[in-house]
Formats: structure tokens, sequence, C-alpha cells
């Protein structure tokens, strides 16, 4: 799956700006790529970007139109049919998150089928992968885990990737997960893979690299989740990390979405250590990202100097102080050839 | 899935006897649900049943015709549809284990449709299952674990129910891979799962039972084979077992298809108690299930007894000396009331 950019974003007619969510994580994070947004009459969402009519996008060179909005159950409601067949018809590519495949919608095929377009459902694969190999591959990986779901792992991962680069290192997002895929234009839908392929999935989404090559490649779930542990344990095997980040929410008692109650960082940086050594016996926690939002900002930053004492790692919330910390581990423990870099 | 018996066989005209290997596994552990087989001019292979024409047995009271043979590239032949059109006109289900969709056929698909028989694709699965909740279910489970894939973990689940059952206690195997679901009627083959859902259905194949019921559950892969750790990871947790039987091939030095030692059994045990913990705390060992085949039997009799000493378990070979020392273990360690079973 490679999506082209530049992107006009569709919005539809969503009802308000969390319908849009993975809409604004794109542009927060490719805003270089968002040319524009397009909505309906009653749309309550707003990406603050010019509203543009397909034609004017297609003057300003977008190739790609974005249907990144949630809504309810997923589906393409019959009225945005319109908006999808003229961006084909205007020699754009069209790229989905909702559950319903664009192609389902016989205007959208046909249209898609006479123009040559492309046509990204960004929720379902139907790529074939192989089953995973487990040899060591070239090129340097971090992972970023979690003690749960939804603790920050695609955040911590592109703000990696924006510190890394603003030093001139060589490094790279690799999506696993829907939004991802949008702010990378590349990647799979990790938790949508047959159960088989997982480990195999992530060998290609991360392929061979050169030796000072980072790819920071999102995780998803976590190993004490027990809905989700299993895609966890394949995607880490996949990756077989250099080094791993881990992601928290403090503020949390029981895994998202079940009862079980949370696991301790120490945990699953011991067992994350643990199977990880089967693809890469090197594997090494380098820090530790906490979402502090529910705390101020005196607590949070006591918080984060306790965690950082406890487990010997720097600890830090990306958003509010940004990842230098864990930047200038990864690079004191994986040091680079002194002509690559700042 | 649903596979009614009694079955007729169908091996079509393949090559050699191990293109049936499924099909010989569901005689050999089910050979009173096996009424006949149906082949093809030139077929190789032979269930030793009786041969028998599609009339003869509808005539039987046949149920369903089970396409249990391996193809090279899984593809269903063109030659092979007449056979099945004339059981489906016979009042048949068809089951199959090949890649190719049965319904890929138009003949057979719109001969199902128009005598309102089911199609099984025993390879695929269109269910949709929830994501795994982790909340302990009522019954007792049993989950066959490996050091590798192909160990014997189908076989050691099939044997202790047999042994079970003739002991008048109430047990039942519980499919997870294709052979497995032809010989149980029933199941899932859990690799072919999108990866979000491989405890959720887990969680579907062995639902809650009596206090005094044992599931017995069919394991796959190892925790420890970098291709299908995820999948071993959902199973453990989706199954959540009272008891698990680890499964070995002493003369293996690799994992199957990858060039990853072999771990120990002491490994094994260690990492699923620990990972098995996260939704059963009680997880516990009961014993170990050694492929011997390679040994004489001197030699096996020694290892098992040195196994058994080393980790305090039972050990046997299933094939060669029964289960019924796990089965006394099991029953200690979770002793039944006086009026269940012998």
């Amino acid at each position: 799956m490679q999506i082209t950019p530049p992107y006009l974003m569709f919005l539809g007619d969503v009802p308000d700006q969390l319908a849009a969510k993975t809409a604004q994580g794109i542009v927060d994070w490719r805003p270089e790529w968002c040319v524009g947004q397009i909505r309906l009459p009653g749309c309550k969402a707003d990406l603050r970007l010019p509203d543009m009519s397909i034609a004017d996008a297609a003057a300003q060179g977008v190739k790609t139109l974005i249907v990144g909005v949630a809504n309810a159950g997923g589906v393409l409601p019959d009225h945005w049919t319109d908006v999808i067949v003229a961006a084909l018809n205007a020699g754009m590519d069209v790229a989905s998150g909702l559950h319903t495949r664009l192609g389902s919608k016989p205007a959208i095929a046909e249209t898609a089928a006479r123009t040559g377009r492309s046509l990204f459902d960004v929720r379902h694969t139907d790529q074939s992968f192989a089953t995973g190999k487990g040899h060591k591959r070239p090129g340097l990986r971090l992972l970023t885990v979690g003690t749960d779901c939804s603790v920050g792992k695609k955040y911590t991962a592109l703000a990696l990737e924006k510190d890394m680069r603003a030093r001139g290192l060589d490094a790279d997002f690799r999506a696993t997960g829907q939004t991802g895929v949008f702010i990378s234009g590349r990647g799979v839908a990790i938790d949508a893979v047959v159960a088989d392929f997982i480990s195999g999935a992530v060998e290609w989404i991360s392929p061979d690299a050169a030796p000072t090559h980072w790819d920071l490649i999102e995780g998803q779930g976590s190993l004490y989740h027990p809905s989700f542990a299993g895609v966890s344990l394949g995607l880490l095997h996949g990756a077989q990390p250099d080094a791993v980040v881990i992601c928290h929410e403090p503020t949390r008692t029981t895994m998202r979405g079940v009862k079980t109650p949370l696991p301790s960082i120490a945990e699953v940086i011991d067992l994350t250590l643990r199977c990880g050594r089967l693809t890469n016996p090197a594997i090494r926690a380098v820090g530790i990202s906490v979402n502090t939002q529910a705390l101020d900002e005196a607590a949070a930053r006591t918080l984060l100097a306790d965690l950082s004492t406890a487990h010997g790692l720097p600890a830090t919330d990306p958003i509010r102080f940004g990842v230098a910390s864990i930047v200038d581990r990864l690079l004191l423990e994986f040091p680079l050839p002194a002509t690559v870099g700042a």
C-alpha cells in the first residue's frame, strides 16, 4: 500500500471534531502533505485547512483524496459517493479508513476501473505476506511498546522520527495502524492481517535497510492485554527491535475494554526483553514515554523523575517535554559513525 | 462451523498416501463417522474403507462429503467438481480443507444454493468473532502447548479425550486447526482468523461449560516460534487453561521452517505459565508428551524417565505408552466430586 501525497482531506458531514480524529492526526504530523479540505453541508469538523473543490485541489496537484473520518459503524454513506467519484475522475487516488470498502459502491468501483486510479482501504489488507523468517535484518529498529492499548505508541514513534530527523539522522516512522498508514503513506494495519502472517507482515513493513538507518516502528496493544497480546507478540518478533520505548498512561487501573489490571512498567520491560530476545538477542529498553495529560506540570515532573530513577531510563511526556532525552540515550547506546548525523 | 457426520471421504486422484494425511487422521480418530471412501481413477491413496458411490453413501445416511486431501498448492481440480456436485444433489453438505474455496467453482456454488446444502472451507473463516474478553469462564480447560510446530499437540489432546472418556469423564476435544475441525465436526482454524480476534475466537471455540467439564484444546505453534508465536499467545490467553501439557520432539535442533534453535522444555513451561497467568492465575503444567518415534524403546523409556525426574511431571509418548499417567496427574491436581467419573 503506497498512498501518494499531497492529500485533499474529505470530511463528509460528520457531526463533530472527534469524528475527524484520524484526519487531524494526518494534519498534525504531515501538514506539508495536506493541501485542503472538502466538506459537505452540515459538517461540524474543521481541520483549519483551505476549503476547496475537487477541481481546485486537482489544479494544485493533489494526488489522493483521504477519507479520514470515523462514522458510527464505519459505513460509507451513499451521499458521499459523488465527491469520491469526482476525485477519481479528476485523476486522484482515494484512500479510506472506513470499514465499508470503497469498491463496494458500484459507482466508485466502476469509476476507479475506468480511470485506472487506485482505491486504498486502510482497515483491510488483501495483500499476501510470507510467514515471518525470524533472521536478523540489516538496519536499526526501535519499537514502541505499551502497558496498554491507546497509550501513545504512535505519537511517541512519530515524535522520535521528528526529533531524529531534525538532528540529521536517517529515520523513518513505520506504520502498523490505520492513522499511521495515512501519515506515512505506507504500511499495514497489522491487526487486520491473518494471524499466521503477523510477524511476516512486520518483516515486510520494516525491510532490510542501511546499517545506520533507524526504523521507528509503531507498536500495537500490549503483551499484557488479554484481547490483543498475540498481535503485540507477533509484532515484537517481526520488528526484531534493537531498542524499545515503553509507553504508559499513569491514571489507568484496568486495561482498555477489559477488567484485567494494568501491568507495571517493570513487568512490561521484563517480558518484552525476554520475548524480544528470540529474534534480537541484543534488544534493550532506551526510554519511557508517559501521557501525563491528567496531571499538572509539577506532578508530571515528579512522576517522570521517579520513573527515570526506578528504571534507570529517561522518562518523558513527548507532548509536554519532547523526546530529546530518549534520542540522547539512543545515540549513547547505539553510537553512529562520526560521518552520520549532526 | 458445524460439520455433520457420518462422512464419506473423497480422495480425488491424489498421487500418494501422504496426500490423504488429513483424511487418515479423521479415520484414525473417528472411525465410527467414516462410512466409506470415494476415489477417482488413478488415486493412489487408500483409507481401507469400503469404496462406494454417492448414491450408496446417501442410502447409508451419509450427511457430509469430506475433501480431506492435500494437493500441490491446495487447489481444487476441475475434474473433481462432478463428485462434489453429485454429493450436493444427493442431499449432503461438503467440507474441504483445500485452499481453493468450494464456492469458487460456479457449478458447486449454484448447486449448493439450489439444494440449500452447506459448503465448509475449513482453511478459511468468514465468521465474525468478538475480541477476547479475558474473564474466566466456568468449566475446566487443558491446552497442549509445544516446543515447536508439528510436535503432537493435536494427537495429545485427542489421546487425552479418548482416555478421559474411557474413564467416564466429561471431556471434549476442541479443534483449532484444519484436521482437528474435521475430527470434531466443529472449531476454527485459528491461524486463519484476523489477528485482532485470535483470543476472541478461542473463547468462542471453548465456551462456558459445567464446572466438572474438561475442554481439551488443541494448541498451535510455539511461544518460541518466530513466525507463529503471536497465534500461540492469543490462543493461550483465549483458552485460559487450568492445565497445560508440553509437547516435544527430542531430535529437532531448530524450529520448523526457520533457523531459530529449539527452546528447552523448561523454558516453554516457564514462559507458558508466566503468560498464561494473565487470564488464569491458577494455570499449571500437568505433563510432558514426547514424540519418541526416532528412538528405540529403551532409549525412549530412558528419555521419558529423565524428563519426568527433571520436571517433576509425568512424561510419556502418547502413541507408544498412552496418556494414562497424565490423566492420573490431572485428576490428582483437579479432583472431581465422587459422583463424577469412574
